[in-house]
């Protein structure tokens, strides 16, 4: 074993299991989650796992993998493998970052500060939701503190608010903490029917959790009558008030496209017109994605759109998430036409189960997997993976 | 979250849940069922949920349903949802019935005017069963009474008898008692093989359940001698000879359109020939169903018999029943043609759970599955569902 | 309820359970076969349900039903169905017999003339193995015993041995005893490579079972040095030896067909080319067959080759087994091109549960079943069977 | 029952039953597989039962498999069948190989002699693996002591180690040694994923397990500063540093076919490019596999990958492996275009549970089963089994 993320991590694991120690975090998906689950209430192991009403979307994007299947080219030299690639003006280190993912608070105390520090001492960039448990300039800095150059690639998602005010507030403060790109979710007008949020009555909103952002806004502590320090109840009743935008439509986008220096990418699309429709109106990329099955009850598997999206907006950013859990997966969305995926459970369950190392095993996991994967696949670089080396399974 | 039922509803849970109260009734279908399986007797949740043969047909139901997926739109203005539709001269809030199912004393006590008053108090319309465990123009009564106007709209469902005199005298009553359409049923000439019903020796009429319609009745009183109340076994044994005829034909159909005023429709046609047939002959619509797989063992699913039907019968009402259990099957059958869909076991379970106030439960978080469904496609009204927004899963 | 097997048959279940008297036989094949592995040796269990190798044959088996769809006519007088028919000149009370199984005596003690009486008691034909546990003519002297003409339609299953006298001596005894029928299996030159009794260790033969027609035989016992009441062990290998013909070929067919005035049906075809052979050589019929699955392991599903072999050998006649379990499976025979069904394992766990009277149970049932289905699907008679009633799972 | 390995194998084990004495090797796979479980260590369990990343790859083996069914010709004469077969030069008592399996000391001590023993004593030819527990002269020597000419038919298995000089140590040893061919993998620049080993933190190289023909070659031990006698910690870290050439292209295989006389297969072939390449470089045949699931996460079942890969190298030799499991996958195997199979993990459970005794009871059973499978499919000879046998399960 030499080079490479994926035999420097073979090595060292199997190094030190020889010495009689075995790793915290199962480097198996489904291991990994039953044991976070554990560790973790049912009330938060229901809101991070469950999906909408029958489930069967988080399903079919599981089943949409298992369809295609890798035909791996031998006899090539593969002892040199790149996995770089640039998206929207960042450097990644290999093609994903972390998905954003709201409340992380509910799940380990370290929290999106621990997300952000794990993901940066490993030169991994990751995407900050509005509803993060820190505000977002506190994860900046931690995460800068922990990334080896001291500037750690971040994204900031936005939730559109119906408050315009309260948008522009967050994309200027992103923008001003060093964030690169703005995120923004589309497919949340609505929060879904989530059947285990709503069996156990558990919207982790209503007990001030994910709020941080919104309680350090100027705009929105202006449009309070009493600080949330001094009325919890008031500002989270505003919150909800105010949390969605239904009414967006394409001209939103284009309005925050306008105002910030950041490439804006639209996430939760699925329709290659709606895709197309984004990039007309100022978005620099889209992330096909069904929000992990979190939206709509018996959606198209993401991947499934993933082909078709991908070719509709051809010259655009093509990101993916809903789904991705190991390398072979993140080497079939590249191969359908995305240019990095985005990773979101895995590493909610790594800092369930272990805070801000948990994290870190969890990323040092799947980028060795998706190494050696590419590599026994035949290739040595991002640029090498193409439609070619899939095959739909019989 | 702001206006349309489901946003209400989640609020509604959700502050409820923060306060520490969490629902009776699980919003999960599957939980539902297991938790209505505990209050029930082994015989009744064996009539309930028992299909005929092997089970096959109310499998095959679902399957159906998990083959089609939704492509869902985004960045339009959904904050503004339109549920209602008009169906055979009623107005529905939104597009669904309560199916016809009989004997609910097996269930629960509250029975069919349980079922009833849950409606009526959420203005959904219900369908009273001929086999109804109470009088149909009591049921009628006590709608009225939760109903907000005092008119709850109800649809009566018929048992075609061998005594033709009786079917008259059924849909006289239920016209003069307000009801304000006639389900026909067809697709039971004679009675499944259900195997859970034979292991169990268990027919509940034998035991005299479900014969307040018959029991009430002056033509089937008339073909006594000796009245119900003096002679049971009498009775009984007299409703067994009549129940179902086996000898209906199209003709039987025609003359019931002709001599009631209301509008007449054929439940239980899976062939496009048949629902053109049954249109011919004075049905202004037709309800495709395969018993929720109680009848013929191994018959089509009747999600898949959906579009044949309702392209053969263009203008006529189409209606849809068997294995609809969430929002997203109801807005897949409307996309394959469905004016409305029907509701059955669901709200059953609710009702073993918690009688009235369960089918309350069930029927709201219906709603507001279908609401939230309807609004997160990119729909904001029931004419805009279309075959569109469906793709066959791969 | 009225007329017709279906009718009565739940009538009678109905109103004993209403006294509170359950059936001691499950309905459903599942609970009939697990109810009886109860009452079975490990052994005679293996080697009932096991089948070849992986069992993947029997699985598939069951798959091919479950692909094809009943799809129902309604709005049809079924009040009257006719289910007889007429298959190698002999009347059948419904489209099916008991299929031809050996050593039912590591079953029940009631074995082959327990099966034998309750099939003649209902009017069903059945099959008498070569390996039966009583003499062919004591079995049929049984059967007339409880026919209600005495004169019950037994058909003569014969495995050929590669004793060409023994064979011709067993068919002569088959015409003179009564039998109406020859029925030459040709799927097993060879013992299939059955893993659950290769496990046990457990060949039934060599405990002395199933071998009361080669011990009664005057051609086999004339092979022998010792008579088998004297000398068990050499009478057992003298059968190992010639139990199967492995040289079998089209002329041995010819040549049966020559010496008997009985029709000979040519059991095990899978390939349209071998049924039509067997037909060019003087079988009169085929039965499509897999032996249940318990020969090749990984064999085409039979009801799969159904419609291939039905077309390829027109004027024959074709009958099937291989899975048949319910009404429905019957149904969807007829509908690919059987003449009629033949069943198999549900007997034999009738037979394991209850001996004769729960052979006859087992028929009832299915005989029921079948009624309605047919019933059900808008089709008054067998003739009325075609294609069009089908429609392939989608 | 008469000739041939079924029958006999069938009589043996039926006859030792009729006396009370059952088999110690279940000869159901998943049966042996669950009772070696037993008598295994957690870690060896998981390196010889685990695959790449999920696990699909393995699992798809297996569906491939079952996508294909078997169509049996009956009426023709298989009471002769031969099942021998020459691959490259040598003769095969029947169409399989053992696969080369490394570090078989963690399954029983018997280890590569028992293995080799067992094969050779039942003239089948065994693979040797580079990383076998035992030298390759001391397996040559152990089985040909049990073989019946004292003469047993071994392959050698090479991992190409990027010291060149090594390779061609250890190809020329295994000449020297009486080898007839030389195997080649060239799926293993890396090392595969393996959850299960990374979560056990277990790669038995680094015990010293499976490094006998690496410690005893003299271009090894003279690339070592000290002899492994002494060090064995560095001998190890240096066995790491080599153990693979992930370098490895076409005209390395060109270099090994130049100098040595036996024959050179490829394996670890799925695309027909890469076969025809190899090929054309000098290779004399190919094994299609995907290293039984434990290469790469999500590959193209090894069997969908067999027919391609045949007819891209119409005259070189085809081997297959990858889910191998009963006669039946051998025959569909042989029908897709391989000339003959490797059986890999059913022999490794078998010495895992019983030693070289284990070992020869799965290879005396999976020749019985693949002769009757043979026998019932109505073929007589490997050369009769084509594609025809074969058909798509619907």
């Amino acid at each position: 074993m030499s080079d490479g993320p994926g035999r420097e991590r073979q090595r060292d694991v199997y190094i030190r299991g020889a010495a009689g120690e075995t790793p915290d975090v199962p480097p198996s998906y489904e291991k990994l989650r039953d044991a976070a689950r554990e560790e973790m209430t049912d009330e938060a192991y229901g809101y991070v796992e469950g999906g909408a009403g029958s489930g069967d979307t988080a399903l079919g994007n599981r089943r949409a993998f298992e369809r295609r299947s890798i035909e791996p080219r031998v006899m090539r030299d593969v002892s040199e493998r790149d996995l770089s690639t640039r998206v929207l003006g960042d450097e990644l280190s290999a093609p994903f970052l972390l998905a954003p993912v709201g409340v992380l608070s509910i799940v380990h105390d370290d929290a999106d500060t621990g997300m952000a520090r794990a993901a940066a001492s490993l030169d991994v960039p990751f995407t900050v939701s509005t509803v993060s448990s820190d505000t977002l300039e506190d994860i900046a800095e931690e995460a800068d503190e922990t990334h080896e150059d001291g500037d750690a690639t971040r994204w900031f998602q936005l939730y559109p608010s119906s408050d315009a005010a309260l948008n522009r507030s967050l994309v200027e403060r992103a923008e001003n903490a060093g964030y690169s790109a703005v995120v923004i979710t589309v497919d949340t007008p609505l929060l879904g029917w989530r059947e285990r949020d709503i069996e156990n009555g558990y919207l982790p909103f209503l007990d001030g959790e994910g709020l941080a952002n919104y309680f350090s806004d100027p705009v929105f502590r202006g449009s309070l009558d009493t600080p949330p320090e001094e009325n919890e109840f008031g500002a989270i009743q505003r919150f909800i008030d105010v949390f969605s935008d239904a009414t967006l439509t394409p001209p939103d986008i284009s309005e925050i496209a306008d105002y910030t220096n950041l490439p804006v990418v639209v996430k939760g699309v699925l329709r290659p017109e709606d895709a197309r429709r984004a990039v007309e109106v100022g978005a620099d990329g889209v992330v096909v994605s069904n929000h992990g099955g979190r939206q709509v009850d018996g959606a198209v598997a993401a991947l499934d759109a993933l082909p078709r999206v991908a070719e509709a907006v051809d010259d655009a950013t093509v990101l993916f998430d809903s789904g991705v859990r190991r390398g072979a997966d993140a080497l079939k969305a590249l191969a359908l036409g995305a240019d990095a995926v985005m990773l979101g459970r895995p590493y909610v369950y790594g800092l369930a189960l272990d805070g801000e190392d948990g994290v870190r095993e969890v990323v040092e996991n799947f980028r060795a997997d998706f190494d050696l994967t590419l590599g026994l696949t035949g290739l040595r670089s991002v640029d090498e993976v193409g439609e070619s080396v899939l095959r739909r399974s019989e």
